[in-house]
């Protein structure tokens, strides 16, 4: 058996990623066996390593040879930060967190991993350090036009039509023709990671899913021909339902994932329901991509206070959807 | 003490009306002090009670006479549709149930009652019998343009800024003139039900609340100087916050309420934490009105199956509004 090979980044280094990346690895976790590959400044861990009093052992980790098990190793991208500050958006954490970043999806391109695990980086950082992506994301996007983005946890699954768009902005996305687009694409990557594929359930852009038409007519111009065009080709879909019923309607369901029309049409229930165990996945990739549901907590950086548990879930679920491929 | 007067309509005869009301007042739910009074056909009450086999011992009900417990009687809207058919809508469901509710509503506006809870009604039995409204709150809204739409919970209250708008024409309306004029509705109406009132938290209507204006700038252009302004005026208000970050800071709040800047950003998160317990209020209005956070259920009706929670939360709720006016 092949284990997957995962890239993990550990983000900013003036955030909670090299916290809750040590905090993955040095507790008792139970992560999927995999060969994992950190990518970043090993300097940057083990300062934080010894600033946080986090033992972690990592001889030991990387030691874990075995077949079943996997390995641990470190993808070293000698980028220390002169000047290590924590708590606050910097030029350099900026550059520092992108380099890390652009090494594991380097790394990922060329076909040797089967999934990146990205750590939090700052937008602010990145913009301080002159960048032109405003993320993670939008990086991937500009690589993969049909990347998407997509929100996963045990109780709930959503994926974005269009996300960092004004309201305004995203109203117009909502077309037949990137509907159809959009439908094929989340199929297909999803075929990819679980036999049988998923069902979606797609959200209405309007209050009760425009009743008929009395209330906008965006469903009947627009969503309902995609939908149906999509049934005859054969993707399990359906809609468009109200949109303050579908998330009910996909609660606790392994299977399902609810299309929503916009950014926070997803994020508003998907955050209430899957605080802290949320994972951001994008899909449409040639790899796999997960990250924790949370940004760079500057508020509780470099205090041992950040909770390692969203991490966790990112990084087993790019095992999950690793392995199948 | 005089105790609140609070009238209740049975609603749609076809739809879960009926039996709620059976069951809120044959049950020991302990509702509040009061004089209830509910408007509707006596006739179609008591065929309900047979066809369910509930007991309502509407006499002995009505017998509990005293200045602590409050009294129950009968406003008998003598309508009762020529072929009951429960589950369907119908043109005489329809007008049976605005009659039910206009006899309230009149009774209201004459000063004798102090609330009124709003039993389902069903909009397609209203189109049916012709009628121009499209349900209570358009009926209300027409009488009263300053009626607020609201939904009520232990653990999250929302107030809308529009309701049964399509998104595009809800995102018209996000202009600092309306959100000045409904921020100090809202406030004026609820210092009324609660001395010392609430603390309002507003939502933003661009992803990350547009991140500086990156992703729009209604925030910059409208909401922002909207608050701005009511703070001035004393109102205890702030925003706007990132959409799927302020639901998570009022959760559980009594004294917060989020105001939404169209219909799903608010009823998203609502119905997901406050299914079955949550009460739709109208605010503004000379006098309070309620109603239950469900419809008339018609795939239920007639089948003693539908519950009466989120009734008697709309009764309680009447009653701790009227009480302190």
């Amino acid at each position: 058996m092949t284990l997957p090979r995962i890239g993990i980044t550990i983000g900013d280094p003036g955030g909670v990623g090299p916290e809750i990346v040590l905090k993955a690895f040095a507790g008792e976790h139970k992560l999927s066996a995999a060969d994992y590959v950190l990518f970043g400044s090993e300097r940057v861990l083990r300062t934080e390593e010894k600033s946080l009093g986090i033992h972690f052992d990592f001889a030991r980790a990387a030691g874990r040879k075995s077949a079943s098990l996997g390995t641990l190793s470190f993808h070293d991208v000698p980028f220390f930060p002169k000047t290590l500050k924590k708590g606050i958006a910097s030029a350099e954490n900026g550059r520092a967190s992108f380099r890390y970043f652009k090494a594991a999806i380097t790394e990922a391109r060329r076909g040797r991993l089967q999934a990146v695990v990205t750590g939090p980086i700052s937008k602010k950082s990145w913009g301080l350090a002159g960048l032109r992506w405003k993320g993670h994301t939008e990086y991937l996007s500009r690589l993969y036009p049909g990347a998407i983005m997509a929100f996963w946890s045990k109780i709930l699954k959503v994926a974005l039509l269009s996300h960092h768009l004004s309201l305004k902005a995203a109203l117009r996305k909502v077309k037949k023709e990137n509907l159809g687009r959009f439908f094929r694409g989340l199929d297909s990557s999803l075929k990819v990671v679980r036999p049988g594929g998923f069902e979606f359930l797609v959200a209405g852009l309007n209050p009760h899913a425009g009743e008929d038409g009395l209330m906008g007519r965006e469903e009947i111009d627009e969503v309902i021909p995609a939908v149906k065009k999509a049934r005859r080709q054969g993707i399990r879909i359906s809609g468009p339902f109200p949109p303050d019923v579908v998330f009910r309607m996909a609660l606790g369901r392994k299977d399902r994932v609810v299309i929503a029309l916009y950014h926070d049409q997803g994020l508003i229930p998907f955050k209430l329901e899957a605080f802290e165990t949320g994972v951001n996945v994008s899909l449409g990739l040639p790899f796999v991509r997960t990250s924790p549901d949370h940004g760079t907590a500057f508020d509780i950086a470099g205090r041992n206070s950040a909770s390692p548990a969203s991490l966790i879930e990112a990084i087993k679920l790019a095992a999950a959807f690793s392995k199948t491929q």
